[in-house]
């Protein structure tokens, strides 16, 4: 099976990525001496689809499990929320020789993985993720966090996971638009480090409406694998996110973000928002660093096979993207950092954008996209 | 001046003990290349004292510095005041490179530690401690935590200061009530640590009433530091609290726990409760390890020194205590991890406290002491 390692001194730990891993997982917490007690934290809708295999699992592997399942949505990363579940896990038991067992997709996993960070001051936890987006990212790299009122993600940990399981399986029950969503970030990976994982990524798209074939279905944990190597290279290098090197994983966020914030939450998919934030990177690329034009196109190529918004929605003001983008960045001279491409596979932290750059690449998504 | 510095590896740091060095914070914090931005985080009773100080020493070395004062006391720990502390944080423009001054007694530094530990998934912090307690233990060791209703302490984080300041002369300005329990702090340390400290103590303790000489005033940073050097020894022997040494610094506080629970918070102030813990303490090691009885009454002459409670107040119910006690700890086959002393200086922690022998010791406290 594939198997990636991140090495991070004494908080090194592997991903299993394989299909049907999900079933496994009391053998692996076994093997990583985890203790007899665990917390499985998951959401309304994975529950019902993995919840009962893991607990048996677990139990098989003779791990006391308690069940906490919370609501699906992005609401659930809260304080609120942090305090029920250790309320919960209190009342159930745990200690600090506890564990817990992230099952689910983003949302899960940094909820989950903060509880564990605070719980008795810290125990360690797994991750489990169901999404693409949680797979390829959000699960790897020990980032965990809730949002409060004055911002997503401001109250958070580094708290890195002592393994975690990839089970691709449990990608084929995601609708089409989710499945495409999270490939946005696989393109995101592919755009700053392995430009060659965009023909890949293009086949399977193609595969999307009609379901994947048994050879896709079987190449998926490579896919998958080279996607967390990308990540986890980089955390590697930067692990609590110091040196800049970690922040080539923004390509694309800076915008996002501003646009995710502009519109109701949920209209837009997060990879949706990214896909729009890495047209806008592109073209701030070509401008600044003189991306090659048949470069930006190769991945927007890639995200129009994805069914991925290109085009900045009608009911979204300009000047309201600008103004969420302004709000969540720092500027220094009237400059931000902004991640930009030199080249497909080589990334540069700019600290050279301005507040007008920022304007001309949301004018620049008003603009039809030509692919021919 | 008496400088004790903790060995963490990466975690390193120093605490500085000298009477005035409050004033220069600011000094510190460049040479720590901490820099330009602080939130300083202190309560109403410590604001006025020593906050417009802090201030303007940081100021004074180019640090702009945000002022956020809480309510004074323990309800302050809090997942809510932690939220409201982030909001005033990003609202007052700080980010993953400001740093937390936290300066006041226990309940400051543990809440404005833990809120370091989370803002943007942790920044750096400073302890400036003005009370007993805060200076000779939790400022020391990187302890943060809040409480919720479900207990205390229970969600927080190891995260180390990068360095802890401690003024003696910040504690002169206490209450003689104030003092006198958190030296009960001290007396913990003398016996797991150094019996030879008793002496120093019972000799501070008779100045209390008309308040120091200028001599003991000159003592203080020595004999402050002598007590920082035990606890710092011990955590760095255990930072995260997983070998057992550090459960050394729990002697006298199981039951000390239970007893502050069975009252309304704030009738024993938390060294008056550790008190009646460490005279239970006592009991049981000389039942079960047979301490001597004169190194027992030595600690308890202390103590009472000290004018500490010894007695259990007449209001508390024996069997409360012993139900607030048990629902603390977790019983392992009917036994419980309890830190008894061989002999001064010499503690041991104990597997073998049966419930029965928690019920004999809460039934000694009731009983008078005599110490001629």
């Amino acid at each position: 099976m594939p198997n990636v390692t991140l090495s991070l001194g004494k908080n090194s730990y592997d991903v299993h990525v394989s299909n049907g891993s999900l079933d496994s997982v009391g053998f692996f917490a076994a093997r990583a001496r985890l203790g007899k007690r665990a917390a499985l934290i998951t959401d309304a809708h994975v529950y019902p689809q993995y919840g009962e295999s893991v607990r048996r699992s677990l139990e098989a592997a003779d791990v006391e499990v308690s069940v906490h399942v919370i609501t699906a949505g992005e609401e659930q990363k809260s304080l609120s929320q942090v305090e029920k579940l250790v309320s919960e896990m209190v009342a159930a038991g745990h200690n600090r020789s506890s564990f817990v067992v992230a099952l689910g997709g983003g949302v899960v996993g940094d909820l989950a993985g903060f509880v564990a960070s605070v719980f008795y001051r810290g125990i360690p936890y797994v991750q489990l993720p169901t999404s693409v987006l949680a797979q390829v990212d959000s699960s790897i790299g020990g980032k965990t966090a809730v949002n409060i009122p004055a911002g997503k993600n401001l109250i958070g940990a580094f708290h890195q996971p002592r393994f975690v399981l990839a089970d691709p399986i449990s990608l084929l029950t995601l609708s089409p638009r989710d499945l495409r969503e999270g490939m946005a970030e696989m393109v995101k990976h592919a755009a700053i480090r392995k430009p060659k994982m965009l023909v890949t990524l293009r086949h399977i798209a193609k595969e999307v409406p009609l379901g994947f074939s048994l050879r896709t279905i079987e190449s998926l944990p490579e896919v998958i694998a080279e996607n967390i190597e990308i990540k986890a290279r980089i955390v590697e290098e930067d692990e609590h996110e110091t040196s800049g090197v970690r922040a080539f994983l923004n390509f694309g966020h800076t915008l996002g973000h501003g646009i995710e914030a502009s519109l109701p939450y949920g209209q837009l998919r997060h990879g949706e928002a990214v896909s729009l934030g890495m047209r806008a990177a592109l073209f701030l690329s070509r401008k600044h660093l003189g991306l090659q034009a048949q470069e930006e196109r190769e991945v927007l190529e890639t995200l129009a096979a994805l069914q991925q918004p290109l085009v900045l929605p009608e009911e979204v003001d300009p000047a309201d993207v600008m103004e969420h983008t302004a709000a969540d960045k720092k500027f220094d001279h009237g400059k931000i950092r902004f991640v930009l491409l030199r080249a497909l596979g080589d990334p540069v932290l700019s600290t050279e954008i301005t507040r007008e750059d920022l304007q001309e690449a949301i004018a620049h998504l008003t603009t039809p996209v030509s692919l021919n």
